[in-house]
């Protein structure tokens, strides 16, 4: 979809690719299809842990396959993605909100179904999934300068390098972080991953450290990052409704944020920046 | 687009016409062009009143054909409103927030630029451009059984009844309007135009009488129109962000409301609503 008043604001011709229109309301369910089509036949659980919409694309692809899913979510979850993650008939496992308790609650239900982690960033299998998204940007706009997207996990970063690469002998991709949450950011500059951080910030998405299997693609290709200031995030998010009628998530917002700061460097390019989902907890963000 | 958690709920497809999307985010820009397309060249000024989209619509034109537009908005009006029109072009008049006060600064710029006002549904012009919408409409689902629109001034609901009645030899026609704005309702049920009611409705969009025109095509064949009760307006606008992930404003989800009281009635049936427009001041609303 063609945003003509922030391509008006950038001197620029800035398109969004809507992953919110997914059936699960995010991205997710990409890099999840992919690798829940790769398990062995028979499979008797898909489980999985996390706090949003990795859950549900977990939750989904169970009842698409017929297979029950088991997903562990942190007690402190957007209500709306816990509710989304039942209504697709997955079984919820609400934990304590540490990484910890989220490990050892989803490697005890592997255990107990013989079952395989499905993960939600740090696996090839996703990686690849999430690089259907850029692969269909470029689809539609083989002549694309720039494809952006947040920076999370590194799964949705690391499968559109992976696509521009592949598809277009022009696109570059940058990713953004918030300032609060910027191991990706860093590990970069340094060369080295960073394993533990404290996030900050309201882009719930993105308060996770990069994994190592996207981490090696992003520095391998040499990935600009961009920051956004945390003041920025939800004014930015309100003013992408507006511009584009449609409900995008906080996390969302991160990439129009950041790249807003280095306005200058867009004129005169095509652009087309991935908003990665709209489960927004209305009454919780107001 | 189709709705899936709509469908399920009332057991039956249920689409929505995305109006939001138009490039003055509401369906009004259709009667404006077609209004301001048969004025005769030469045209100094296109004048209109209007507390909002139709104020809109009018700007746009203006500025598309190059000439100045000059629209009177009721001070009282939703702020994002009020900037969208200075944003493409017009002189905005703001005037007392009563229809008198409206309909004497419209009439006294009328005469300054030897224009005509530009009404903003009582018109056959208007009706005829509204109708493209349900046109648009049968052109994607020939075999519509219901197309619901919400009713304010009638320009829209008698352009959609004229076109279901002209392209479709079943689709059926029903209006929404909310409870506590139910002229329309009562007016048919009188077979006799109500002219003057005090509307006391969150649904900024549909505070207004049906205009001659639009009543004599509701009246004529024989439209039924349900009522939303207002504590649900509300629910159902959220409910239909979420659904859909794209804004929708208040008035928008008075046909949802209103079906929602009668599911029984859709089961088994092929539906389109018209979702007239996502002009969200999300920062007056919470």
């Amino acid at each position: 979809m063609k945003l003509n008043a922030l391509s008006e604001r950038w001197d620029a011709e800035v398109y969004i690719k809507c992953e919110q229109f997914q059936p699960i309301g995010a991205f997710k369910i990409r890099g999840a299809s992919n690798f829940a089509l790769q398990l062995p036949e028979g499979s008797k659980a898909l489980v999985t842990h996390s706090s949003g919409n990795h859950a549900q694309a977990v939750a989904y692809m169970g009842q698409r396959l017929g297979i029950p899913a088991h997903v562990v979510m942190p007690s402190n979850s957007n209500k709306k993605k816990i509710q989304n993650a039942k209504k697709w008939g997955a079984t919820v496992h609400l934990c304590e909100p540490t990484f910890e308790s989220r490990v050892s609650a989803a490697a005890a239900l592997a255990e107990e179904f013989n079952a395989v982690i499905i993960p939600p960033f740090d696996h090839e299998w996703i990686v690849e999934g999430q690089a259907t998204c850029a692969m269909e940007i470029l689809y539609d706009l083989p002549e694309v300068d720039i494809i952006a997207a947040p920076l999370g996990g590194g799964g949705l970063l690391a499968g559109t390098t992976l696509a521009a690469h592949h598809f277009s002998s022009k696109a570059k991709v940058i990713g953004a972080e918030p300032a609060n949450a910027a191991d990706g950011y860093e590990g970069l500059e340094k060369g080295e991953r960073i394993t533990s951080f404290t996030p900050n910030t309201v882009a719930d998405g993105l308060r996770t450290t990069v994994g190592e299997v996207p981490f090696e693609v992003l520095k391998d290709h040499e990935v600009e990052v961009l920051l956004a200031e945390e003041e920025d995030i939800l004014p930015w998010m309100k003013l992408i409704w507006d511009y584009s009628k449609t409900l995008i998530e906080p996390s969302c917002a991160v990439p129009f944020a950041a790249m807003d700061r280095h306005k200058e460097r867009w004129k005169g390019k095509q652009i087309a920046i991935i908003v990665t989902g709209g489960n927004v907890d209305i009454d919780q963000l107001f």
